[in-house]
């Protein structure tokens, strides 16, 4: 039967590493899960089963550990461009590479009021992400940093209401809900920071800050206000993307046991949710 | 700060619904998670809070249960298509809609040799599943058909050898391995076909059957076959996108035992995994 | 501070093994996960970091490979008994040892019309389990089979009413419901059976009839009509524990959609989920 | 056939309930899920599907969000108790009850260098626990708070050598090495605190300092250390179980890539684990 091949790709996913940096003094320690994907000249083992110019999988997991013993670096961000380069320099049958890393935060546990030097507990169940994507041909290399599952809650200055009315509503207006969210953002950027680390941090604050603060008339117009203050906060970061599941905190319904819910007792509920998504840009 | 919003889009996602259609003899079920998607004239929201043409998602999960009970189906994929058409028709200021749908399946339990009549055993991890896309000017309208987490592994027949060599490379040359994996296909429509659920059973059937009986040089290449065997089986598909994680057995080092390991001992993983994905289309 | 050990116990968890038996013709898989505990003199270990007695859990996940390799079984239950009858035997410093497996099942793919040779496809999302656990006064030897995470569903033959009435109650008498559990089932044998595989087939079976068959007034009542079909299928069990947790399916509330809901359309849920425990053994 | 019901059980699981409690200035949030099990003079619902003495599991998730509405408490151990005494003193059939609940906790948001007083961000992974479990007979009073899935590693002060040394042992005498581990720990109550939250406070920061400052010659003795420093640094504690989950930082083999691995490259795994147990009391 006449068929043919389309486009392909493939890499390999959850290669999990961990690397101490033993200084003198405080020891550091970056954990994290790569993804690497590579495009180009790969065809043949799609077609024919010729594995010629073929990097096995197992290839790349081993090169994401030996560059992480070889390489210095103070960020996944500074990781994950020296991954990316190394496939794209290193074999002409790739045209294009992405490399992917999740990072899970650890906090040094506090001793005596001091940070202690080198055990940790772990932080909140956010992840930093960040991906690097460089192409032969230049046009697609981008540079993009983030953070998944930030977890945030507010039990006032949130509302929502005057929103379509007609058969299938049963909804009523709010003045006061509760607003649950696990916050996902992607922040592309458009200029080299001097510093990932401190852009990140800026760029967390700025999602917490506004999310504590701005009084909210809907998901949809909170996502718009976290963009802007990542902007604000970043001025490397070019634009935003956000997706804030309504992790819909669902009143309990006390009028059959006499009581009234004074906006007091709910149920945490994961399905289904509300997924409000959108990209923020600068003008 | 001058700022803008380039693309927005928001649903309710995992709307979970159990259909049971009670006929004299045999009971049909349904169980499904729906996620609606929605894009068009929505930016009053995000940028002033204004909700006054937004569908709630909670209006659009009561949706798909009114749906579930006034309409007669035998498919996921007649009902992603009515729930689609549902939105587009309903809202003018909707420009495009999206419904995803994933079906666990259910097979009659075994009494007496026959299959009974209203009592259900779960299958396999592996979901149907389907996407009706529809856009007010038509362009975008697609239908996918599809199955995710479809387990498969066989103990002969697949092979990997003479890729790439250099220094990251220790994975020595496989003349005989296990091959194990999760296939998640999606297979684009290019007709409406009479009988989805034919479709469905012969695509499948399509996967399985190439999986066992193809001789593998690749992960690669089983897939470009297995794309093959589904558009030769089902004539209304166009084209067939699929992912293969490779779900590695590793041989369990036996030598410090004094033992050899014949190709008998091996440690599942889950991760690392190498992910092989490509487009398989008619010429 | 005096303080002292009151008890104390170690092992190895989640060894996870494939097994293949390449046997002309047809060949055979074991996929499984071990878990080993042992108790005994070790206390030196915990108060004074003397380890002298110890067996490394990595030794322990070795032995685990390398019975796997050199002896010969055709069921979990006979493997487990193997495993533990090591420890002990090897080890005098160990009173007790358990070992506990989880089996995943595969099943044949089917290419024209016959059962492949050697290619499989997962099947249902149950797994069979043993537990060996063997103690050097012989008191606590017990063997266990059973099964986990077998889902069921029937949409007719299932009641629930007449229970507690007062202020807390707000769910309706029940005359038809759809009833859906996953049963996790454990037998204890009062005899070595002949045939494990066997054994299991048939408590299976008695499971998944009864559900189907016997007209349920409560979950407490299939559960204990599930026991005594064990039983009466299993001279060699002599009791059997059981949990099943309700996974309910809720009627989703069509009257403010001027719909009657006949019983059609439903809420899947996983939580909140009832629990009902007990078990049945020969009088 | 003959058979009898040996025990039985039954109950909710996984009762979710988000209480804010809106004092002015600073609102309190509590999340957690509830599972309540009673057992007592309910096997006319096994034996016979007579249901008159059952309290339905419906009911009992109405109890909870009731009295969490109804009484006022500070701790989820205060509330578990409330919710146990209820069972038993409104119920005659009623023989005994288990509460347990776990919180999920929730750390004020920082805005201009001060706690936010209504907007939250999700804490670390690990969940606060307790349980009441209460008998008609007094005999089964107990009273236990823990903590879950508390996440610790430390790069160095950790050592594991001398153990047996056998055919089955390949894994080396290590003077450093990265231990990891996922804390569970419940302490049983000899006596009731003045300050439920005090008490887990200093026993969380006993688990945190010891894991961190104890010279570790095995994770048992690390273990030991730890039940120590809760029991000397809670007074109302009378013992202290401890599960701790080895989870393997494994060294990445940098040999065949001409490469040193000075204790820097690991890789972090999830399975198989090594799994240390202990119960720690006063003398």
């Amino acid at each position: 039967m006449p068929a043919k091949l389309r486009d392909n790709a493939y890499g390999k996913s959850r290669v999990r590493l961990t690397k101490v940096v033993r200084r003198v003094g405080m020891q550091e320690l970056f954990e994290m899960s790569v993804d690497v994907v590579l495009w180009g000249d790969f065809a043949d083992s799609y077609l024919a089963g010729d594995n010629t110019k073929l990097i096995a999988t197992d290839s790349m997991k081993n090169t994401v550990y030996v560059l992480a013993k070889e390489r210095e670096f103070d960020s996944i961000d500074a990781f994950s461009f020296e991954v990316a380069a190394h496939f794209l320099e290193t074999y002409p049958q790739v045209a294009g590479v992405s490399v992917s890393i999740e990072q899970t935060g650890w906090q040094r546990i506090t001793v005596g009021g001091a940070p202690h030097t080198h055990a940790f507990v772990a932080g909140g169940g956010e992840r930093r992400t960040c991906q690097a994507t460089l192409a032969r041909d230049e046009s697609g290399a981008t540079r993009i940093g983030g953070i998944k599952d930030l977890m945030v809650l507010k039990t006032a200055g949130s509302e929502f209401s005057k929103f379509v009315e007609d058969r299938f509503r049963t909804l009523a207006d709010a003045r006061e809900r509760v607003f649950a969210t696990s916050i996902d953002a992607e922040w592309a950027l458009r200029a080299q920071p001097e510093d990932f680390n401190g852009l990140y941090d800026r760029a967390r604050a700025a999602l917490l800050e506004t999310f504590a603060t701005h009084h909210s008339l809907s998901v949809q117009q909170t996502l718009m206000a976290m963009g802007e203050a990542v902007l604000s906060a970043c001025p490397d970061v070019g634009s935003v993307g956000l997706s804030l599941p309504n992790k819909h905190r669902i009143p309990f319904d006390l009028r059959p046991f006499k009581l009234e819910n004074r906006n007091e007792i709910f149920v945490p509920t994961d399905e289904p949710y509300g997924l409000i998504t959108g990209t923020v840009t600068r003008e």
